[in-house]
């Protein structure tokens, strides 16, 4: 996806569009923990861009030779192409001291916010729109980039924009860099046991 | 959702197209961490739905009047109604130890998980199928309930079966616990400024 950007800058329609499908996620205790931050100030993108590209050098280099030879050639931004980021971030402190359902597993709050990555991600698929997320960054780096206030920590950089098409095989797949695993080996009956699996 | 099961138990052929989106999903370095184990013995069911009440009890037992007087009608599971437990799992140690996006921000690989939870969540939605993310459990009690090996972490338990009737609004707003946030506070322009919003 990240290769496949038109340079093409998304309409603030279909981007009000995918966001709304972002805010309607469930939410443990209905806490609706995220914000979306739409970043496409050329200066901000360069900047992000550079760093993403210095934490691109450091996993590279730490690599084995195969593995190295294999990453190389592989994209995993494509921040300014796509003209548009979106900074998704976590609140956790949103919704106050009760939250319901979050006792038990304080983590349901993060997982909130992650469910509302994956709603945009299929609406922005519906309309067309490609969406890659960017992962290669230092989170204090970002936090100062957007000026996220304390208590708001963020969670993706998604860059989401207009593509030539879209691939049938995941990249990371197409490269070689890691194989689909057959949906048998993940799926188990009334136990976790590695052989009781379809 | 929760109040809505039919009892009446999902067939297999739906179940599996259901697990393959989730499977779908896409994943840090396409590490797939995820596993799905699928529970129908009543008496897994039975125990399980015992030890949610007990949680349940004592999230009331922990909020102040008025929101323990909000609480108490809320249903928060279906667990023996739906007749089918989901528990998705995540193994952090999946993809090895150089997993491409993940050096910089850990939590991608947990992240990732959420998302195949989404796609199955919308899956089944899409199938006219209900489902009901339960939270209230202590993780040592499901992790012994199933089995679950050393490093394998329990991180939802779903009720997912046929259903009389969707909501239009989410139980957590017509039981009055908390409201819908405007999409508008949730988006920002450039930076992260509570006026920025549209």
């Amino acid at each position: 996806m990240r290769a496949e950007f038109t340079g093409e800058v998304l309409d603030d329609d279909t981007l009000m569009r995918i966001l709304d499908a972002a805010h309607r996620a469930p939410s443990v205790g209905n806490s609706q923990p995220w914000d979306f931050i739409v970043v496409r100030d050329p200066d901000t993108l360069t900047r992000f861009a550079a760093h993403v590209a210095d934490k691109r050098v450091e996993f590279g280099e730490s690599l084995p030779p195969e593995r190295a030879r294999t990453f190389e050639p592989i994209k995993i931004e494509g921040i300014t192409e796509s003209g548009t980021g979106i900074v998704v971030t976590h609140d956790d402190s949103r919704g106050g001291p009760h939250i319901l359902g979050r006792a038990t597993v304080p983590e349901t709050g993060l997982y909130s916010t992650i469910l509302a990555i994956q709603n945009l991600w299929l609406a922005a698929t519906a309309e067309g729109v490609g969406v890659g997320w960017v992962s290669f960054y230092d989170a204090p780096f970002l936090t100062e980039l957007i000026d996220l206030p304390p208590g708001i920590r963020p969670v993706a950089w998604l860059c989401v924009g207009a593509v030539h098409e879209f691939q049938e095989t995941p990249d990371l797949e197409r490269f070689g860099w890691r194989e689909r695993r057959p949906l048998r080996e993940a799926v188990h009956w009334e136990k976790f046991a590695p052989d009781s699996s379809v």
